[in-house]
């Protein structure tokens, strides 16, 4: 992210398309051992969080991406108690997890300290979740955190970037064995996919890791501002619980959560593939 | 839309976000007596139709854009004959309404005869569609167009840019009163309804011009990576016929057409509202 001599905040993507937002100016920039975290304010999408020039976090949209991540899942599992975020160190994902009163504890492992020191001091919007009595915040690497935890999940959510850098581990099979492993019987694990337009590579790997764990898989996709082409997808994995056949509407009623995207139609909606991606997931 | 001294073409909405595809040559630039009308060839994205600077069309994801505005109403209306597309001069929606055996006829008016040429030359991926025998490329103002004709449609598509310039007329009262008068009594109007994240109003305008021709009133949603946001919207005006109760997917599956994104689960999604939407056009 250039910010000397121009006044936005660019994000380049595979080289062909970018995506920039007006900037106001730089909060935080730090370098942590992994990676470049920054924070800067823009003129019409409120605070970002960027990591390695790219754009993880923005406060208008970012309840898309959380409710989107934490609501499928939760509505479908018969009564989450115990939920494990996996990245996300903004807090965002962890906030939407916890409107739900049945989860007792959110566990979030975030590898990197600065990206949680800093979404806290500059985007309460979402990390102010992170100080629920509900939430334990473990600074660790996810892969080392799911190999070694003797816990068990009912619901695991990988909120995670790109996969390079630190988050490339959380694309190997030896992590998707280990999050079956921690899982209980009805677990589900959803994982951010990237994007179906630019790069289905990464819901077809991801497809393939999940085989051999989970009977039950599928796609489902949300819409943002923030992350290239717009519309991107996470992925779904369980032994037993099926996003749509184990849905009940009626259960997002009686909840009555003040959200702002999901809804039970757009729970429904999310599942549903355009040709083009259906058939590469064939 | 920049050349010199850049290689983005990038359209920058609202002050606040730019969206920008890497460019290799500018292939057309025109200036008719209604806007700028450009054709560039990019690194990423196949060729972009550019109207004063924003993007109308990309050869990548046209498809999308296309498919989402022609096949709902054509899969809803029981049998539809003739077909009216105000704007579209690219030609990529009169190639999808083509696709269904049951269209006789469909009419084009555009009011720029720059555009249809420039697209004829040098995008004929949606171009080449307007020189089909069913097709009748009328270069006029659509306004006045449904003002003056005594001919009748089964489904009316306003496939305009945004409600300035040369497009301004078609979001008034007066033109959604003539679209009534020539449709047929299950006819159906779909229109370009721009961005529920960024222009709300759009949307809401036009439910409000509906209103008082059209009982059946919608609004749906599709994604492209080329309109700022990603997520755009389509309105629906009917008297009679309703989106999903009057949809019937075995049309969708007996018709076999070979489209890329829609299909008769992504119909039914893309009616499904998120939160906020809901609410503002409740």
């Amino acid at each position: 992210m250039k910010v000397r001599g121009t006044k936005w905040a660019d994000e380049v993507y595979q080289g062909i398309v970018r995506t920039g937002f007006r900037l106001k100016k730089r909060v935080f920039k730090g370098k942590s051992p992994f990676q470049t975290v920054e924070v800067v304010q823009t003129a019409g999408h409120g605070k970002l969080l960027l990591i390695d020039g790219m754009t993880m976090v923005s406060e208008r949209d970012e309840f898309v991406y959380h409710e989107m991540i934490a609501h499928p899942p939760l509505f479908v599992h018969p009564r989450p108690r115990r939920v494990l975020v996996i990245g996300g160190g903004d807090g965002g994902t962890v906030r939407e997890v916890l409107r739900h009163k049945s989860v007792e504890l959110c566990v979030l492992v975030e590898i990197d300290g600065m990206v949680v020191d800093a979404c806290k001091k500059h985007i309460p919007l979402t990390a102010k979740a992170l100080s629920d009595k509900r939430a334990r915040v473990v600074i660790d690497d996810g892969v080392a955190y799911v190999k070694k935890t003797s816990e068990r999940f009912d619901v695991v959510i990988v909120d995670s970037t790109e996969p390079f850098g630190p988050a490339k581990e959380l694309f190997g099979p030896a992590f998707y064995r280990d999050v079956r492993r921690v899982l209980t019987p009805d677990g589900i694990v959803v994982s951010q996919g990237g994007s179906p337009f630019y790069e289905i590579s990464t819901i077809k790997n991801l497809f393939r890791l999940l085989k051999p764990e989970f009977p039950v898989r599928e796609a489902f996709l949300f819409n943002n501002l923030t992350y290239p082409g717009g519309l991107w997808a996470f992925t779904w994995g369980s032994v037993k619980r099926h996003p749509l056949r184990h849905f009940d509407p009626r259960r997002v009623a009686r909840a009555g959560l003040p959200l702002r995207w999901y809804n039970a139609d757009i729970h429904r909606a999310a599942f549903a593939l355009p040709q083009f991606l259906r058939k590469a997931l064939k």
